[in-house]
């Protein structure tokens, strides 16, 4: 697939039939309506898109992708960049954080690699190697076209596994040390705002280190100004996870495949997807609000309300992970709660 | 036990050696330091309660504890009163949102009918009747004080239950139509706040009904003005579900048995019951912030940040029971997550 099919992609259309029939069904349930807030909202958005009236999210797809950047030799993070590698170790091991909920929830879980400085070899990870890190944005472009169209691929790949799977719901996760720097330049070029203004602490730079991080973010965003495509600005801003999560957002959307969206990262993969094609937006739930102090504008810029707001800020994917309890929770209430006739409960005179 | 007795009891102490492991051993996990937010507060707390570095939130008692209010004939709720009943028997066939969770989570749960005008008979009720129904607080006092001790006795006894079954985290749910009023017109008189500004929509009243429910919460406040002591308070304004749940309250900060407070009626009750005890804070978790506009500030008031916010006004126990998966995620991340020398990840060099 070239840039061009990638645009003109057709994103599948919601089931307004099944949508309703859930809405009638909710008004039904044992309880005054609307004070069950948003997880009423939540089960009525699955069942438009799984197209039934009781959606399911027993079978959660978990992909995460990994990949070296090549602006961590500027010194933004707080970790030195072996950790990405050792990090996708830790995750096929199951060590690291999503690795445990994905146990926990009995998820479908992957590990992709797709190029870190230090290789990883394990059973548990596919590694679909692009190169051994992105280019340094604050110095060239993150990487080639062809680059840029293999990680898109394995975005799709990963959707394709998990639809193969019969999976119901897909989160994307990311590993990538400096990523937040590629994030962070790619949204404040999306909504046209200035570093200073919106560079975080990451894994956590303060102090210097912080303005130093924001100068190279506003470096990387010099040398690429003037960019309005969305795939153009993933080449030169981008890494390859983040290159990875859009395309596999767009697939979901493509295919009708719910998405639970994690942070700061996969929003930044999020929102870029949409403005990719906009219909993208319709297929994607938000997990919850990172305390990375970029992601609340990010998400109201997507319209977006997230399920937690618990102060995290790990990534991998952890956050969208900690939400799938919640949608869980909202899909068991909906099916599996007497209505007001089966169980001889008087509604309200309203 | 008389209310001299019921003031006098002494509040187990958290075990700072526990928590000061379980803040050792988050250090050591393979993830930023303070990545998981509020999911690394959460289980120190638990270990501190538990009086274990590996808290685990498996057994989970859930309590609910019902009442019919006499003030409900002023038609300040939008529900008819014989809903109460309705919903107890809902409760023990398991058609209520709080049944149906407790059932996904695997609770103990069990339902106490404190006193409804229809009796209900089944035999997943225990019937602890006190009387048909609280007195109509906008016109005399609420029970006797011999009714309130017996209130207070329910909700320990509920906890003795729990602790027998040796269940490491407590939820006290609720139902009794009207009994936002009640609350409100204790949290009015215990904030010293005017009836109009706090009184919410419960169940769903607004506009002239609104109005009209203010008007009962001023009426209540104004009978019953001038009473510092928090048992007379309950006596006067309170329902005998809301009395139970501070007695639950008490007894599991006694015992130390961790609890998980719900929404609005269960922080009058926990707020009632720190002011008989402030210790007993240090034992209370917060489930989530209720639509129930007074409830954030309640929950300010108790210096608390609650776990989720989602919208929900349904009490029951069903914000706190929401909140169970968060817990057992954490626990789950804090037991089962790699260290940084285990899993050979460097740890940032700050």
């Amino acid at each position: 697939m070239n840039l061009e099919q990638w645009r003109s992609l057709t994103v599948k259309q919601l089931d307004q039939e099944a949508k309703q029939a859930a809405e009638l069904h909710q008004a039904q349930l044992t309880k005054p309506p609307g004070s069950l807030g948003m997880l009423e909202s939540l089960v009525v958005d699955l069942a438009a898109m799984q197209g039934t009236v009781f959606p399911r999210c027993d079978n959660v797809h978990i992909s995460i992708f990994a990949a070296d950047h090549g602006v961590a030799c500027q010194g933004v993070s707080a970790f030195p960049q072996d950790v990405t590698a050792q990090m996708v170790l830790n995750f096929a091991q199951g060590g690291a954080a999503v690795a445990v909920l994905a146990k926990q929830m009995g998820a479908n879980f992957e590990v992709i690699n797709l190029g870190t400085v230090k290789p990883t070899m394990h059973p548990g990870i596919i590694n679909q190697i692009i190169a051994e890190q992105s280019g340094d944005i604050s110095q060239t472009a993150a990487m080639t076209e062809e680059q840029l169209l293999q990680g898109l691929q394995a975005g799709k790949q990963a959707v394709d596994r998990a639809i193969a799977l019969k999976s119901k719901l897909f989160i994307a996760g990311e590993m990538g040390i400096a990523n937040t720097t590629s994030a962070t330049a790619l949204l404040a070029s999306l909504l046209e705002l200035n570093a200073e203004d919106v560079t975080g602490p990451g894994t956590g730079v303060s102090g210097s280190r912080l303005e130093h991080k924001a100068s190279i973010v506003a470096q990387a965003l010099t040398l690429h100004q003037g960019i309005n495509d969305p795939f153009e600005l993933l080449r030169c801003l981008g890494g390859f996870e983040i290159v990875a999560m859009c395309g596999a957002y767009i697939r979901a959307a493509e295919k009708g495949l719910p998405v639970l969206v994690d942070g700061f990262i996969s929003s930044a993969s999020a929102l870029l997807a949409c403005k990719v094609n906009p219909e993208v937006r319709k297929w994607l739930l938000f997990g919850h609000c990172s305390a990375e102090p970029f992601h609340s504008k990010v998400l109201q810029e997507l319209d977006v309300e997230p399920i937690l707001m618990m102060g995290m800020r790990l990534g991998e994917g952890s956050g969208a992970a900690m939400a799938v309890s919640i949608l869980r929770a909202a899909c068991e209430l909906h099916s599996s709660m007497a209505t007001f006739s089966d169980a001889g409960v008087s509604n309200s005179g309203e």
